[in-house]
């Protein structure tokens, strides 16, 4: 079948609901303010909303077509303000789509182009002399819907958890470790406002991606995770690329990076911006290298700016900008054991050598402000030199760079232009804090943004684990937002498969760090599940876990499909051995007996114990308790 | 094909040798005394020797009959000794095997027995009044073989790692964190017998199990991981079990646990102990609960003694006895979420409730000792009370249980029994601290042996990641042995590839331990894996990586077999991109220039720029330096 009849199989497939789950929304101030959550139903009668990134995917009522591209969430709220302007916009070039190309192939994007016609908008810009940021209006003390959107979708439905966080001593017990993060038991979007104003959280919502649900990354918030697709020099479609978007948001991507780098990279850019409920994030020097054949010494600040207003008028959210790595600081690297393992920075520091000459990112930093604040694009600023290796983590060409990204935070900022750090790579454990403190420290409480970081460099095939564990570390530490590592890091391309193994070890490292810093609300769906594990309560477990078609798969391979999802036991230890069926069979004597088990031991309980005994054997409690 | 032929046939798959890879040994004091390593061949002509828990498994010159079983590594030094004597031993009865068990096959188990007769050992036991295990030798200043096997172990041939370690500034700057471990720089046999005698290491090695390689735990040794493996009630076979076994320890298990529940647990052990080269772990609760027909009421001490008996002439080399579970404790657990989740401690809850006596285990702590110091047997504490969720993580059933264990070493000790402490299960990130810091001031350094823990609930299908995080932070805290947790936790039985996937996860968390405390030469793996990824050598990639056929799987779907094998990019960033290559490039100018790229920098490099850009475009770097 045909590239266009493959993505839409392969589509339909990715807009099935989550058992058991229903799209719900959460109202705000305006009928034009709705926030989606993921509403599971429990087979006990109970109800748990769940944060969802899947956007109208997942929503059987949604009429979708990708060749449309999504409705415009925010369309009303961007024009309302009244401070932006509908132009022309840049005029297409064949070259955008890497005309230079060697292995292009003209009618095949001729026909991409057609199909993505209908997906052409008219881009929108600052009128003269305004600032369209998010941080602009936060500045000014103005509440946007954006912030509003964020501070209902960071709360969730407080309701069903209250029941878990409910016993003051359990909590007491279990308070989180904030490490330093100032989280309040609710968000307001005051409080969402006043972080964006000081710089503590970002949200990425270009003004030419209305289409956006808006999310913050701070450290106040929940971590967030971003998931990298793209296509490449070497293999991959633009199909797969927008599935590969739907699929990540499915598992619970709260942005994407589109990091394409070969043929058709606007066109790409696209079909994803207009069918993309969450942030896209790119690194703009990757297509103006395409742009000039692929040759890094003839990169131009006049190419690169070019770039920067393609993209900027398609609605990227953010740019990632290696900024910070500084013609001083690439020698610093000459000792490395794996140099410079970013590809940006190592185009950059080939230009710079190359020419000799100061990085044009660096003295262009507030040229390109200008354009951020005109589409409120938010700046990544990229880690050009972050380690490629264990034993390159925290060297002083890494710190260095850092100090200079600081340094830029206070310029973007001077611009109420918004900005993220990006940081680690290879760290080991007892390297990952002093990064946090760096970071902290000379960027000004910016949120920072980590690939892992890696704990160790002997895992290829495996490294999306060897990564967890870091971004779980760090996350806890303060990092905002954690970017993926698949199990094809290293290695090769990731597959379908491997961005989905990539997203939830990364969901499991953010949860493990919402809960270790006590997010209000956050250890509720571990209550919740577990209370249905020990329950046994089987289809509840799966539905609350991060992937209920493995969790369901796994228990089906040892035990028959239907008759054991009820079972109170399960393979593992058999019924006379399952502890939670023994546990259970003590509280259910002491239950009857009208007695709490602690009387049951107070008590002269050895006198009953003849009677448990003859009661004894195999008690169950009901599955759903009256 | 019969049962034996399919064990055959699965067992010439895991014999085969790494790739690259030969058995070595490094030569001790004495002929018997020779430590394998296993001798990786980098495609540059160095040689990286390794860690090898896998035994002769992976020597194709070892002669293997899994119905003999292994040859005796410590025959020699038992015997030499001379204060073990050979005696008839306990009568093997039919119950042994589960004679009540209901879904029984006699004919099936005689077959089995038969298959396993070659298999049979007359037992050793200590002479009157003697003391065997490797304690009570320590503490008379006694340098057993094993304890010089151990040191030759844990120091690996330090002569290929020393050119990792050889810069001074970049060992400075990852020096590692100990958190309190006191790591020699060369592990000396006196070292060990020191730690030892004080209980701050154990090496887990049954007079009767003289197949075994000795190993220590302890946290001023390697961080090790247990792999558990067992058939059950509801499926698996013995043949399955064996095999499971070798898999595992190919793969890097230090040492497996037989939990076995089902029937023919007898014959089991027989063939699981005679084949390892590592120690064996059960827990004899189960077996016992077997004998009298899954009633816990009906456990008796004379019946739980005799099968102590059984399994320490077998060579069981440590038993998980959940001695700590007191009477009094399990009221603790009344208005927890999970309640008791350890399999044995459910069960001896229930026989406490239901006689409303003490555990037998505690109240017969002495008389157990006596059989542990009779042939080395070690304890290992059981966590009857460890946390089922997050929310029960820390609280006072946990801790009261933990002091419990605290008290039973110094009476273990005051035996000469080495004794190591059971831990964790579910415990957020933020708690984990708590469970070492408790640990190691009740339990005055004896070894932690912790499962996980799981950081959060909400990953079923995927607790083995859940898990690693918890683990690689406790291993780091000090923790010596990481009980591994595979995909299929809470959902069913692992099968041989949820086994790898466990392990795997499980090595990376004690690698990343290693690495975080600074264990001498543990980052030369890592430093040699990323100087062959910066260099291209795929082959040694993958070979020093932990699962070399998995990372070159991964490579060989996106690029093709063989050419791509020495291509200086790969298919993430294909050619163009590459930024190590491009690092290379710069440094590859730099160096035809005869200058360091540091002077690059500061010498007027600009008017070498045209030059640059002549010779600039590809050049590599030689795939095997001169």
């Amino acid at each position: 079948m045909n590239a266009i009849d493959k993505f839409a199989s392969l589509l339909t497939l990715t807009r099935e609901p989550f058992p058991a789950s229903t799209k719900g929304a959460i109202a705000g101030s305006r009928p034009d303010l709705r926030v989606p959550v993921r509403e599971v139903a429990l087979t006990n009668g109970e109800q748990v909303s769940l944060y969802d990134t899947s956007g109208p995917y997942t929503d059987p009522a949604a009429d979708i077509d990708v060749r449309r591209g999504l409705p415009g969430v925010r369309d009303g709220w961007i024009s309302e303000r009244g401070d932006t302007e509908s132009y022309e916009g840049r005029v297409h070039l064949a070259l955008d789509d890497g005309a230079t190309h060697a292995d292009r192939d003209a009618q095949r994007i001729a026909e991409l182009r057609a199909g993505a016609a209908a997906l052409q908008r008219t881009p929108r810009r600052a009128k003269a002399g305004a600032n369209v940021t998010q941080m602009h209006y936060a500045r000014r003390g103005i509440v946007t819907p954006e912030m509003e959107y964020v501070a209902l979708r960071e709360n969730g439905r407080r309701e069903w958890m209250a029941e878990y966080m409910a016993d003051e001593a359990r909590e007491k017990r279990l308070a989180g470790n904030p490490m330093g993060a100032r989280i309040p038991k609710i968000i307001t979007p005051e409080f969402v406002r006043d972080e964006v104003a000081r710089g503590r959280a970002i949200i990425p919502a270009n003004i030419n991606h209305p289409e956006v649900e808006p999310m913050a990354i701070g450290r106040n918030f929940k971590v967030k995770i971003n998931a990298n697709i793209g296509n490449s020099a070497v293999t991959s479609s633009i199909e797969e690329e927008v599935e590969k978007l739907v699929w990540a948001i499915r598992w619970g991507a709260d942005n994407v990076m589109d990091l394409s780098t070969g043929r058709n990279i606007h066109t790409t850019r696209d079909w994803i911006v207009r069918n993309s409920p969450v942030p896209i994030g790119t690194v703009p020097i990757y297509q103006a290298l395409e742009k000039v054949g692929g040759v890094a010494e003839d990169l131009t600040w006049e190419i690169y700016r070019d770039t920067l207003i393609e993209q900027a008028e398609q609605g990227v959210d953010y740019f990632t900008i290696h900024a910070g790595l500084r013609l001083p600081f690439i020698h610093l690297t000459a000792d490395r054991r794996t140099g410079i393992v970013s590809r940006g920075g190592s185009i950059m520091a080939k230009w710079c050598i190359s020419h000799h000459k100061e990085s044009f990112l660096y003295t262009h930093f507030e040229d390109i402000c200008d354009i951020m604040k005109a589409y409120d694009v938010s700046f990544s600023l990229g880690d050009g030199l972050r380690p490629g290796c264990a034993s390159d983590a925290n060297d002083e060409a890494q710190f260095a760079e850092l100090r200079t990204l600081g340094e830029l935070t206070q310029i973007a900022w001077k611009h109420d232009v918004q900005t993220m750090i990006e940081g680690p790579g290879h760290v080991p454990m007892h390297l990952i804090q002093a990064n946090m403190d760096e970071q902290l420290k000379h960027c000004h409480e910016a949120p920072f943004y980590t690939l892992g970081p890696l704990t160790i460099d002997i895992a290829p095939g495996y490294d999306h684990i060897a990564s967890a564990i870091g971004a779980a570390m760090i996350g806890w530490a303060g990092t905002a937002m954690l970017c993926y590592v698949t199990p094809k890091e290293h290695l090769g391309l990731p597959d379908r498969d491997d961005v989905k193994q990539g997203i939830i070890a990364y969901k499991i490292a953010a949860h493990a760090a919402d809960v270790a810093k006590g997010h209000p609300g956050a250890r509720s769906r571990d209550d919740a599940l577990s209370k249905a594990r020990f329950e046994f309560r089987w289809q509840d477990q799966f539905n609350l876990g991060l992937d209920p078609d493995t969790a369901r798969e796994f228990h089906d391979e040892t035990l028959p499909k239907d008759s054991s999802k009820v079972a109170h036991f399960c393979s593992m230890c058999g019924p006379k051995f399952c502890s939670m069926k023994i546990t259970q069979e003590v509280r259910e004597y002491a239950a009857q007996r009208g007695i709490e088990a602690t009387d049951a031991v107070e008590d002269g309980m050895a006198g009953k114990s003849a009677e448990f005994k003859a009661a004894g054997g195999e008690i169950y409690i009901p599955i759903q308790p009256a």
